[in-house]
C-alpha cells in the first residue's frame, strides 16, 4: 500500500555482509532485538545475512529457570529459532554480536564463549550489548583491552574480571574492533553507531528515524553509571 | 554471582497477570520485542504470564519476501515460537499486545485480525505498537476512536481507515482501555506509561532504569511526527 524505501547497493565497498548473532539459554531479549531490528531495517536497503547461532537448532529461551532472578516463577519469556549451531556455524561470518543476559553469567554457556574464542580472529567486527561483554570476557579476548557493560551489574563484572579495562561510565566503548555497549537499550545506540561508521552518518539517521528512536550519539553519555539501583540486579 | 532483585509483590490487587501478544508474519521485532523485554522484566517483581499468540505453533518469522519491502532479498530476521494459537488460546486472556509489520497491510493476516475482535470484549486492555493499531483498525474496534500509529506510515493509514479519530503527533494515545503507540521503540514508552498506571511510577522508573532506557513521558512528544521521509516506507 505505499512505495518502497530508497535503497541504496553498496557497491565495491568493503560493508560486511554476513552477520551472526550468539543465543544462549536466559539471554536478554532486547540485547538481541534492538541490533536486530537495526540490521533487520540496514538489510532493506543494502544486502545483509544474519545467522542465529546456538549449542543445537533448537529454539533458544530468554526463560529464567525459579530463583534468584524468577522468584514469582512468571512464566514470562520467548524462544527464537536458531539457524546454525556452533559446530556448524557459516561460513565467512564478518560481524558477531553477543547479548547479555542473566545466562552469561553460567557455566552451561561453555560452548557459546569457546565458540566467540574459535571465530574472533576470522571476524571483522564483534559487537557486545550489556553483559555480552562478560561472555566475550570469559575468552580471555578483552584482556588488556578497553570494554563496557550493564551498569547494575557493573561492579560485580569488574570484580570477576579485572583483566579488561572496565569502563564505568560510557554507553559504549570501541577498542579496535571490538564494540561493547552498555545496558540493554545502550545496544541500539552502540550498534547505530556502528551503522554510522559503516554505512555512513545518513543511513544511522535513516534507521533511527525509521525506528522513531532519539539515539544517543555521544558515547560517553551514561546516567545510569550511577543509577541509585546500582549494583547487582542487572542481567 | 549477585543478590537477588528487590521482589514486590501484588496481593490484592487488580493487576492483571495474564498478558497475550499476536505474532503474524513480517511482524517488526522491535515492536514486540520492546514491550515483551517491559514484561519481562516486571515478571521479576510482579507474577505475569505471558503468551504468544499465533494461527499455529510453528515459529513466526519478522521475514518479508523478497519484494518492495526486501529489495536486496537479504536473509535478515527473526523467527519466534507461539504458546498458543488461535483457534485455541489461552483462558483468562486480560492485555494483549499487537505490534506492528510489513504483515500488518496484508489480506493473510485475517486470521489476526478476527481473534483481536473476537477476544477484544473479554480484556482489561488491547496496547497497540506501530501498525499494531492498523490491524486492530481492521476490526472496526477503533472506529470514532483516537489512536496513533507508525509515523512512516501515517498518511496512508489515515486514508485507508478514514472511521479512526488517527492522532497525527503523538508518542501514545490512550483512549478507554486501548493503549496505541507510535512506531517501533515507541512501544516501549507506551508500555512504560501502562506500566506507570499499573504497577506505580516507581516500577516504571526500575524497569526504565534496568533497560538503560531514557524514557519519553510525555505521550505528546513526537519529533517523528514531521521526520521528512514523511510517507509511505514506515513499517
Amino acid at each position: 500500500m505505499e512505495s518502497p524505501p530508497p535503497v541504496i547497493i553498496s557497491v565495491g565497498t568493503t560493508r560486511p555482509i554476513h552477520y551472526g548473532i550468539v543465543l544462549y539459554p536466559a539471554f536478554q531479549a532486547l540485547d538481541a532485538f534492538g541490533p536486530l531490528e537495526i540490521l533487520n531495517i540496514v538489510s532493506t536497503r543494502h544486502l545483509i545475512n544474519l545467522s542465529i547461532i546456538a549449542s543445537s537448532k533448537e529454539p533458544v529461551s530468554t526463560f529464567c529457570p525459579p530463583g534468584d532472578h524468577n522468584p514469582l516463577t512468571s512464566q514470562c519469556s520467548q524462544s527464537v529459532v536458531p539457524t546454525h549451531t556452533f559446530s556448524s556455524p557459516p561460513a565467512d561470518l564478518e560481524v558477531l554480536i553477543v547479548p547479555g543476559g542473566f545466562g552469561s553469567r553460567e557455566p552451561y554457556i561453555k560452548e557459546t564463549v569457546d565458540f566467540i574464542a574459535r571465530v574472533y580472529p576470522s571476524l571483522k567486527y564483534l559487537i557486545t550489548v550489556c553483559t555480552g561483554s562478560l561472555v566475550v570476557a570469559r575468552t580471555g579476548i578483552l584482556d588488556g583491552r578497553r570494554a563496557t557493560t550493564n551498569k547494575m551489574a557493573y561492579r560485580k563484572i569488574a570484580e570477576w574480571v579485572p583483566s579488561v579495562e572496565w569502563v564505568p561510565k560510557a554507553r559504549w566503548v570501541v577498542d579496535g574492533n571490538i564494540w561493547s555497549g552498555s545496558g540493554l537499550s545502550a545496544g541500539m545506540d552502540v550498534v547505530l553507531a556502528f551503522v554510522e561508521k559503516v554505512y555512513g552518518k545518513e543511513e544511522a539517521r535513516y534507521v533511527a528515524d525509521a525506528m522513531e528512536y532519539e539515539r544517543h550519539t555521544d558515547p560517553g553519555w551514561d546516567p545510569f553509571s550511577k543509577a541509585p539501583s546500582g549494583d547487582g540486579a542487572g542481567s
